[in-house]
């Protein structure tokens, strides 16, 4: 079998996590199978660049920081193999230029192109373990670029993707995916599988277990994934094509505290406004959520929109860099708002879903603000300081019904 | 004029040295060059991670540790390229892959085979100031190779012959090369110019102001080298491959403590025996000096010489699995003793340089254990207690007798 495991910076925090992944390595490797690792930088190493770069030059070129960040992930690989090494086994480490990883030219936020994988395939064929470091890729001009947010799980995915493994794992410092935060959701249970589509929608809603883009990259490219504890023996969350689902299971309850409203006062009411708002956000890639508007007599309106609290900033500028073309008076922005929703794929043909949602809301008093669907979540938006005292009756309401399977 | 600047570790080491750094490169920029800029890891960062390796397993493969130690190198180039952009100029960075320098595969002691410039070359038409990351090189496996000490002066030469710079000029902690020691000989003072030979020769008696491969390379290519002080607004020393010499010049006075002294006794007094010692020396590439022997009576000898201090390890190992091919009792080693050189081009054809080193020392009572003279120096070995003492009043001597140009 060939396994690809990923391990995150906090798994090899310090030399002691970093011995407990060598072990780990090593026990898929007497298992009989090849092994290809892929490491983050160690513990905060990539924050500490970062605000070194931000010292040395707040405005530096993303190039020159993708040089910085990119070291994080050699560090970490090239002590990986030197401590396999050390319990008497073949290991060696990787980077994006050894392991053949092509990715575009946006600095600090490539994305994978191709892999030429023959390096890797001739180590392996020579019983290394191979150990590649995440999170970067080198660019057509031959720089080094990396991957951002979620960018080592990508590096894992892609990897698995174009070895044909036979599973990829994602080693973190949670035992798996759960039905809601257990930091914030006493009764949360942790999920045997689920599907790549509700992984998805959890993956954008503030469940920071995996990254957004590597599993849509899994799905693409059929990679089963499993999510599982870097420090705990016990069985992970298995994402897959379908997950069993006899009868409807709610795979879990999300809470996102991290989105902020945006409000455009005075805006013409004529057709294409929105057309307009959405293709100024698109070009700078933000997603918006909880779109509402409110007309006025005078023949204009008000809309406002949640956009994630670090692209705020953006999409205030892209606003006003287009009053000409999207007339309006003031932008605005406020917080304190929270994201809560119910991912479930038996819930495009089981509308009881989302009101169960209302009602637990609703017997325990809370209000909401405004209500966004798709095919297979719900969510509502409600007061932040309301929102953990939610989740947890949101979950407690679905458990008791045993709708969620555990 | 294309001017290549190197800058070693200490001259980058906090933020505040980096950015005098940044200045004294844009000055050369504004004046009008084409500016190449090699920068060594800051500080002691080699030393912490060659120390963090050594922990996580000192038996590590040389291939891992030079990984890890690229990174450093990595570090400095980018952080100073953004340093330089935040002064308004524009800069990059290039690593090994990306500055194209190819080396060997001998890892932590690599040479450099090549140089592909031409990205070097696109940049600077670009009106980039290039940042290379020195002491690496990239081999025929494409892994990262470290050039072992000296290595970024050794890449700066390298991209000097390369590019047919104009001058490479060496940024250090001192001012230039000094007519000895000036933390030992109070009285030395800075050589306005130098030859290549006499660099070489002082380079390897333990002035560490320049590495001696990269002076060879230097003196290979005609680079013209300047050895300054990153610190101070002063003239440097000159290397070139004649320096001005109208009448005898002592270039230098120097004083080496890291040697020791080998000793094999019981070897067989036969022919072919200082072949095979210095046949198995050469095989591990490591310099002998101060060659004595003893002949006994019973047919054998002991036979004595010094090794750097740091090769007495290997010599000894060398030695010990050699006893087959050079029957011998036993191998010691013993430490107590100093090398002080005098270095002179014009020694070759005055013989009254070394006469004068042996009378200064005789006037003050110090004994001279053995000699050793080449063309362009003399050497004495002499009790280390004594070593400092003497080297000022040879100096002194030299000096009164105006054979030092300062």
């Amino acid at each position: 079998m060939l396994i690809v495991q990923k391990y995150g910076g906090s798994s090899v925090a310090d030399p002691a996590r970093m011995e407990n992944v060598a072990r780990r390595v090593l026990s898929a490797r007497l298992g009989g199978h090849d092994v290809v690792v892929v490491v983050s930088a160690r513990g905060n190493t990539t924050d500490r660049l970062l605000d070194e770069a931000q010292k040395t030059n707040p405005g530096a070129a993303k190039r020159e920081v993708d040089m910085l960040l990119a070291t994080g992930e050699q560090c970490s690989c090239a002590l990986l193999a030197m401590m396999i090494q050390g319990m008497g086994h073949s290991a060696l480490s990787l980077n994006a230029y050894q392991a053949g990883i092509t990715a575009t030219s946006a600095h600090m936020s490539a994305r994978i192109k191709s892999i030429d994988a023959h390096r890797i395939k001739a180590e392996l064929d020579s019983n290394q373990i191979v150990i590649v470091a995440g999170f970067q890729g080198v660019n057509r001009r031959g720089d080094v670029a990396t991957l951002g947010r979620g960018g080592s799980d990508t590096t894992a995915v892609a990897l698995a993707a174009v070895l044909h493994a036979d599973i990829c794992e994602i080693y973190t410092d949670v035992e798996g995916v759960y039905s809601a935060d257990p930091r914030i959701v006493t009764t949360a249970v942790k999920l045997p599988e689920i599907s790549y589509f509700e992984m998805l929608e959890l993956a954008s809603l503030g469940a920071n277990v995996l990254a957004k883009r590597s599993v849509g990259l899994a799905k693409k490219y059929g990679v089963r994934l499993v999510v599982k504890s870097s420090m705990k023996d016990c069985e992970g969350t298995v994402v897959k094509e379908e997950a069993k689902m006899e009868g409807i299971y709610i795979s879990g309850v999300a809470v996102d505290k991290d989105i902020v409203r945006v409000s455009i006062s005075g805006v013409k009411d004529e057709p294409g406004v929105w057309f307009k708002v959405f293709s100024i956000m698109n070009r700078d890639n933000i997603a918006i959520d909880f779109i509402q508007q409110v007309r006025h007599d005078d023949g204009t309106k008000d809309i406002t929109f949640t956009v994630a609290k670090d692209e705020v900033e953006g999409a205030i500028t892209a606003l006003n860099g287009s009053t000409h073309r999207l007339g309006f008076n003031s932008v605005s922005h406020c917080g304190g708002i929270a994201k809560l929703s119910v991912v479930s794929t038996g819930m495009a043909t089981n509308p009881g879903v989302p009101s169960m949602m209302f009602e637990a809301l609703f017997d325990a008093g809370i209000n909401i603000d405004s209500i966004s669907t798709s095919e297979i979540r719900a969510s509502v938006l409600i007061d932040t300081a309301e929102a953990d005292r939610a989740a947890n009756l949101v979950h407690e309401k679905f458990r008791n019904g045993k709708y969620i399977m555990g």
